[in-house]
């Protein structure tokens, strides 16, 4: 099916895909006079005084604003913010269809990290909750860090976290599969953009596995001279062998491969240099690093990809319904490290009986998103 | 009836007033993939090569972002972002009661007209329009013309013109009723906010009338010391005979009184100073700045308030929904004092026979969005 012709079409004809609705309808006086003036004054008054009152009053206790710039938008690169509109509308729609979240879209005509967390704190007070998006690496550490200093609400870049959340959860049920404990595997993570800095810090953080992290020069390493901030915070969780060269040196007597990065960048011939069940995460889009098929043929045991025609699905929709709906329900100011490796095994527990073809559940599983929401507090 | 005891309970329980809604659901893989990833690829790539589409493509086509800063709430002064937003939810309630209108509420935690400007710029591209509201003057003026300016959308201060155009509207209908020309009237224009100023200006812009201002220390004169950029501004079309004074120096021998400013400032004395059939316009907020039976006691005509208890009740909801439903539905780009004195033109036409206590049409006339929407153009 061409998707891109149908949803051009569907899009022109709907003219767009969110709207506005009301709580209560406005066909009395007295309506008016009760949600407007004078009877809203007394809300006003009321949250001038009691500002942190403001979610019990207003529908900021179940909105979201889906913020980016537009620069990392999909495979498309940096489109600006009129191209990432309809991105972030469909965003808008995922929240709503799986955690009844009333998500804002918000794109961005500054593109300074500078300009871009100025511009949310300015606006935060008219949201429950702020879900950065497809906003380029390594700037988008740099605004996600600030904010969730300076803003007393959850903040999370779902392209870092969302991603890395879903990777652990199917981590931790394809290590029961192959019987691996994930503190003693070895792990190549290719891609160190949001997503690829965002895996291995979570991966870090749950078990301090053996990562090597690959840039498009090669092995992220202590003696490479053209690492940013970003970069050199890695090494601090990378490479504990000091390992230079390129994939194929990394490659060697590993568990398991993350990409985050190109179509068709990993290799039958690489899979060989592997450990025993090989577990492949391949998930550029939309063509993966290797196509499953090709990747068990080599000897994968289980094959991972970002595509829903394949076994395995890595959806961020995984992760990011349940999280916001959780830290909207209880209150909670910080999304932390713990809320994302509980989210992850939470996600794993969900998966009954993992087998090769299914570590991972489906976005529609239908304690998804209430059971994720539970844990975070 | 407590409004306001019932408004703090009826927030609480809705927890809010509004929410997102969906053109269609997600009911099935295709949609998610026609909506989202893959194919809103195709979309995001043809808004990024033709920015000036994205209406046709996005919910931009039928929102506004209802943005205030907090600094002019109501009757309650400067309240801060979060007693803003009830009253800017009520009047998302409103654009999508009276015109279908999908309006968001922004509240900013900034407070300078530079961030205030910056950050609208900033978002602009995620809206088809801005409203802003309750924000304080004189730096609304300068927002509003620099935003007006800078971004290629209908931007209107809508505590400046939709009051405005409303009161024009009116005046056209009294001067029918006392056979007097609005270019042969003198007039007292008491207050000079936002709404104050936007008066004199379409009244000065419709018929030149020979207007008086009025502000806190008493006339605005060419030899006070103590005048702002905007009242400097305002001498151009005010005080043609150059009078000093107070308000009783003011009303001598005037057609209206136009109060946007407090309660009781207007006295029967005051009004027997003025001509033969004096109209009044007293629209201080809760409490008038006379009492209707009071004014006519005193010789009063025609008097219009902003209260729905009273005949003649000056609401901005008659102007805005109809004013942004043509802008957004004919892709306007400026918002004009053309466009303005129309839609007033529009408002009076729809009373079809003037009387004292009927010069301005009720909220739900079932033409007023319609016809307002037509010739904005």
């Amino acid at each position: 099916m061409d998707y891109g012709k149908i949803s051009l079409e569907q899009h022109k004809k709907l003219k767009g895909k969110i709207g506005v609705t009301l709580k209560d309808n406005l066909d009395t006086k007295e309506k008016l006079s009760i949600y407007y003036t004078p009877g809203v004054a007394a809300v006003s008054s009321h949250l001038a005084k009691h500002p942190e009152e403001t979610n019990k009053y207003t529908w900021t206790n179940n909105n979201v604003a889906v913020i980016s710039d537009g620069s990392a938008v999909l495979g498309l690169g940096n489109i600006g913010p009129e191209g990432a509109l309809p991105v972030m509308e469909g965003k808008s729609m995922l929240f709503k269809n799986f955690a009844n979240i009333d998500a804002i879209p918000i794109v961005l005509d500054v593109h300074s990290a500078e300009e871009i967390i100025a511009t949310v704190k300015a606006i935060a007070p008219s949201f429950g909750a702020i879900n950065l998006e497809d906003i380029a690496a390594p700037q988008c550490f740099e605004i996600e860090e600030k904010l969730i200093n300076d803003l007393d609400m959850p903040v999370m870049h779902d392209d870092q976290h969302g991603t890395a959340v879903v990777v652990l959860a199917g981590l931790i049920n394809a290590a029961k599969i192959t019987e691996k404990k994930i503190e003693d595997m070895k792990i190549v993570v290719v891609g160190s953009g949001a997503a690829g800095v965002a895996i291995i810090k979570l991966l870090n953080a749950y078990a301090n596995p053996d990562i090597i992290a690959i840039d498009s020069k090669g092995i992220i390493h202590h003696e490479r001279g053209d690492l940013n901030h970003t970069k050199i915070e890695l090494l601090k969780m990378t490479n504990r062998k000091k390992v230079k060269g390129l994939l194929h040196d990394a490659l060697v007597g590993t568990d398991v491969f993350i990409g985050v990065s190109q179509p068709g960048l990993l290799t039958e011939e690489l899979i060989r240099l592997m450990n025993k069940d090989p577990i492949i995460f391949a998930m550029a889009n939309p063509t993966p690093e290797i196509m499953p098929d090709l990747a068990h043929k080599a000897g994968a045991r289980i094959v991972a990809t970002g595509r829903s025609d394949f076994p395995n699905q890595v959806n961020n929709a995984l992760a990011f319904p349940g999280i916001f709906r959780g830290a909207l329900d209880n209150n909670v100011r910080k999304i932390t490290t713990e809320h994302k490796i509980a989210a992850a095994e939470v996600i794993a527990s969900l998966v009954e009986n993992p087998t090769e073809d299914n570590i991972i559940p489906p976005v529609n599983n239908e304690y998804l998103v209430s059971s994720i929401a539970k844990i975070i507090v």
